[in-house]
């Protein structure tokens, strides 16, 4: 199933997207994305909506380094468990929307990683447990002031400026989350390549490990870690995180 | 003015403290802490009331290293600028509310803090701006399993784990946050003691840097950072923060 949220006729609703004969269309969920999944009405052509950022998190979790080729690239050790940052709400846009270069910082760099969507309340779940509290996964893209950064040593304000969060284009458990191929592409240039079977902790691993620290909750994005191959944004730069089975994120950097 | 947030007659109500012969009472605010402040109702005696954290955030962002003293305590070098992280909501926790002891962590600490509590919403200000979006004050126990601490050198794991956050009692616009005194206490023993004119970043320096990276809203918290003295709590211990015109926000560790 994949599912989007998006604004239509002057509302913002959660919709299946269906295809038939290469075309797109959305099919209203007027009771939302979690439980039992109900379309109601007519198709609504692809063309005629604006996707929004698929779901309204309570909070966004992010995973550090989690590529065993971004580890080696960086010559990291391979960490022992997952190290986790909080980004505010306020990061989040949806496909389309502009990232805002902010006046604190001197270089901005993009992060290409899948999203893990949660479904339901989780709290210490095993891993062996921790997919049945998945919706779904998405594109998502890291955005990181990677000089401030450095100057911090903690990551929280380099990673939580405005719009510093996109995340879409749709949800979908249609992918296999453990061998996913990974590109993002700047101004329609490769510069990241990569597949989540090179994850140090695969998302179910992700899941349990966070909810053992605290309660996830349905909408809550997990931000998975980046492959190698990070580089910098530039204003007016697009740039686009591609994950087969999900689709495009495509966004640009304000000029 | 004291707000204070509390539970009576089976329900969850906002109100204003006041004192008459040194007996306090509460009168609720039918309309929150938001906005004009009208109180209705006849008086209820504090002793019939459970008091609860005195907001709902929508975010809880802290302050790293913000003491002179804490500074040299440590031989670090005063930083310039604010480092920031930021606590899940499910950290939070009212006055007499338990600290749970999580079994990923084998030394858990005490930090005790003044808080800040937003009173509108708030991007982008100057310092000499910041005051006028303050709600008031509030104390404030940044818990922290500092062994997770050294080990992920990123702070967040460290101190997210659930009731890691206890705020209250009561929230007072009636402190001079810029020079009030802050103690803490273990089993009723003194272990920090310090003043807020040891701050390196005076609360209206740090609301303006903080609302320079993503927006505050009403009821969202910010920790302004620990002094000296920090030190381990086991299980069975009571913790206190007394802030002198806040008051005691006084927790146990779960035994």
């Amino acid at each position: 199933m994949k599912l989007a949220r998006f604004a239509h006729a002057g509302q913002i609703k959660y919709g299946v997207v269906e295809e038939e004969n290469g075309a797109e269309y959305l099919r209203e969920l007027p009771n939302g994305p979690f439980g039992e999944l109900r379309p109601a009405g007519g198709r609504i052509p692809m063309a005629q909506v604006m996707l929004l950022a698929p779901c309204t998190p309570t909070k966004i979790v992010a995973v550090g380094l989690n590529y065993v080729d971004h580890a080696r690239e960086l010559g990291m050790a391979i960490p022992e468990e997952p190290v986790i940052f909080m980004k505010p709400l306020s990061t989040l846009v949806g496909p389309g929307g502009l990232i805002i270069y902010p006046a604190m910082s001197r270089r901005v760099e993009y992060e290409g990683e899948l999203a893990i969507v949660i479904k339901d309340t989780t709290r210490d779940v095993r891993p062996e447990e921790a997919k049945a509290h998945i919706l779904g996964y998405s594109c998502y893209n890291d955005v990181t002031a990677r000089d401030l950064q450095q100057k911090d040593v903690q990551w929280t304000r380099a990673k939580s400026f405005n719009t510093f969060g996109p995340l879409g284009p749709i949800i979908t458990d249609e992918i296999d989350p453990d061998n996913a191929p990974i590109t993002l592409l700047v101004n329609g240039q490769k510069r990241q390549s990569s597949s989540t079977n090179n994850f140090i902790f695969p998302v179910a691993r992700v899941v349990s490990f966070i909810s053992q620290i605290m309660p996830l909750y349905p909408g809550d994005v997990i931000a998975t870690g980046t492959p190698p191959g990070v580089g910098e944004l530039k204003p007016g730069d697009e740039v686009e995180v591609f994950i087969e089975g999900i689709g495009r994120l495509r966004n640009q950097v304000a000029a």
